[in-house]
């Protein structure tokens, strides 16, 4: 496996393009570009660019729209449920995101439900866009099936990933940004890569038995919730992916459970929807609703520098705050540059030769 | 071990007259009663009259103050701190709860962070205020820290619970509430009373090595957060533990982190406090400034019939909906009362003989 380095800016122009080519106008293409090129800054390689042809071959088969009309369909002064027209959940997460915004800006907090969108990236990059507003951000969307609940031998639940973004002083935000299941899918494909096991209570087979196959997706198998088993605390993971199924389509008339159409364009959507597209749950509290934004931000930099500086098992592994990691990975790449596996570019330049633009290198 | 059955008004009764020789108001005692209470119908007995001696010995040690004068410190029209002064969480939380619940009735959401309070019992309790109304409840605390962030040979967190409630309509609501941690120590308390090993990946024990022994607590190890270790998710369970301490106490001004005042009496809080008590953070709302309440009734009732229906591992354990096991338990106990185990009994009995009241039995 091979990297190859590309710069930010290298990346942006040429997921610009291919958003561009899908039809989609200035301003989208510009967002879109930049949901995608935030997670591949933040290391977080999975949801990045190399999503980009995974997004284009579901605009091929019409089940992403690339000129949504997004419009709120219902709302108060603190609440609004957001129709994404079947958009890229990469325009009407942040559309949505900024509705919420602006209700905190005037009543203290703001939520947004959303439905009929598709997959909107990383949950961190729209809890983010509160945090530049000393806000506290929130964000989950629910998911293609692949989890199966606490007892079942179904996949009843996406990832169902949760995230809450806070602004802190001195150091980076506090970004939780997590899947409900014990392990995301990105990283059974890095073992299927490796051809290596992975470890127990990640998947059960498609009998319902705990194993260390990365493959057992394939064979009809499941992912498993946080928690991994009954004993240890799999109900909560189960419980949490829930709860974003439920605030992300039951509440915003979106698909959910296992009626949330396949994010992969070669598996068809269910018949029998229950809903319309996928769902997300955004929201932002203005902290200065709850105490001065100064006050905060030192007790949140005296939280952090008591867990950085606290005892650990292991000298040299100091406890990690949440999204300090993909800070440091956002500085560094901004400077260095982004890796990309050579499959990756592979596949990008596939794409740029059916869409007719310029390859990466 | 024996188990005695009460009725519920036996134990109210019981109860009330508790709070009222602490100097509880009649409406504040009867307000406790129905926290600890609605928990042992429920099912949920390690937060039941169980605590009630350790509420009465915080009170004697004058940490917890019976006549408190809460009140809100600061407020947007849909965002509040609250003060608890000193009070019982019993009663200090449901009074947070109810402006949340004013403010979600006029403008679709409230949120209320809450500082100088103390344990405020099930997270379930406040939720379900909500669900009343026909609104979505929240409700989270911080607690005594017990729990290590991943890598951390510290106690940091508590099992810190999270709670979301949601109304349904032929069926009982769902209720996620769960602590953040792999296991509570309610668990812990079972293993060490019967004598038997626990699984792997709940504690860790003074050298941060993951231990078996159910009394490790007690010899200076830690419990785990959700996830048990860091190749199954415990980051994700520590990031929300984090999340409830930030909301709870950084944004209220209540102790977070190591300075939380420990529940039981015998240890003293820190002498170096960044804030006033313990931290709760409550929310509502309102089902219909998203969608018609028929409509969102209609869709969770399809996902707890799929969900319950769906095929599992072993075809006599049907996947369990959060919040239906202690939905059974409350209706079975409102008609058969609720078992104690005797040395409960004993210990409320001790408690009855100190204050003057008459005896459970």
């Amino acid at each position: 496996m091979n990297f190859i380095t590309f710069t930010e800016e290298q990346l942006r122009s040429f997921t610009y393009s291919v958003f561009k080519q899908m039809g989609c106008t200035d301003a989208h293409a510009n967002l879109a570009t930049d949901v995608l090129i935030r997670s591949d800054l933040r290391g977080i390689d999975s949801h990045g660019v190399a999503r980009l042809s995974g997004y284009v071959r579901l605009w091929e088969k019409q089940r992403i729209n690339a000129t949504p009309n997004i419009k709120v369909v219902h709302e108060t002064p603190t609440t609004a449920t957001v129709d994404g027209d079947g958009g890229l959940g990469l325009v009407v997460a942040p559309f949505a995101m900024q509705i919420a915004m602006q209700k905190a800006k005037q009543y203290g907090s703001g939520w947004v439900a959303v439905k009929n969108s598709n997959h909107f990236g990383i949950a961190g990059y729209h809890a983010l866009l509160a945090v530049e507003q000393d806000m506290i951000g929130m964000s989950m969307t629910n998911a293609s099936p692949l989890v199966a609940p606490t007892y079942a031998n179904e996949r009843l639940l996406g990832t169902n990933p949760i995230c809450y973004a806070f602004p802190a002083g001195q150091h980076p935000p506090v970004v939780v940004d997590m899947a409900t299941a014990a392990a995301a899918n990105g990283k059974l494909e890095i073992a299927q890569r490796a051809n290596t096991a992975i470890p127990d209570g990640w998947v059960q087979d498609a009998n319902g038995q705990q194993s260390t196959n990365p493959n057992e997706l394939k064979n009809g198998g499941s992912l498993l919730p946080l928690g991994s088993d009954k004993a240890h605390g799999s109900h909560k993971g189960y419980g949490l992916g829930a709860t974003v199924d439920i605030l992300s389509a039951v509440l915003s008339g979106a698909n959910y459970g296992p009626w949330v159409p396949p994010f992969v364009a070669f598996l068809e959507p269910p018949t029998d929807p229950v809903g319309e597209g996928i769902g997300h749950f955004l929201g932002a509290m203005r902290v200065d609703g709850f105490r001065p934004i100064t006050d905060f931000k030192n007790h949140l930099d005296n939280w952090i520098e008591r867990f950085k500086g606290a005892a650990t098992v292991d000298p040299d592994q100091k406890v990690i705050i949440p999204g300090e990691p993909e800070h440091a990975f956002e500085q560094a790449r901004k400077l260095e540059g982004i890796p990309l596996i050579d499959v990756v570019v592979h596949d990008l330049n596939e794409l740029a030769a059916k869409l007719g633009i310029a390859k990466l290198h």
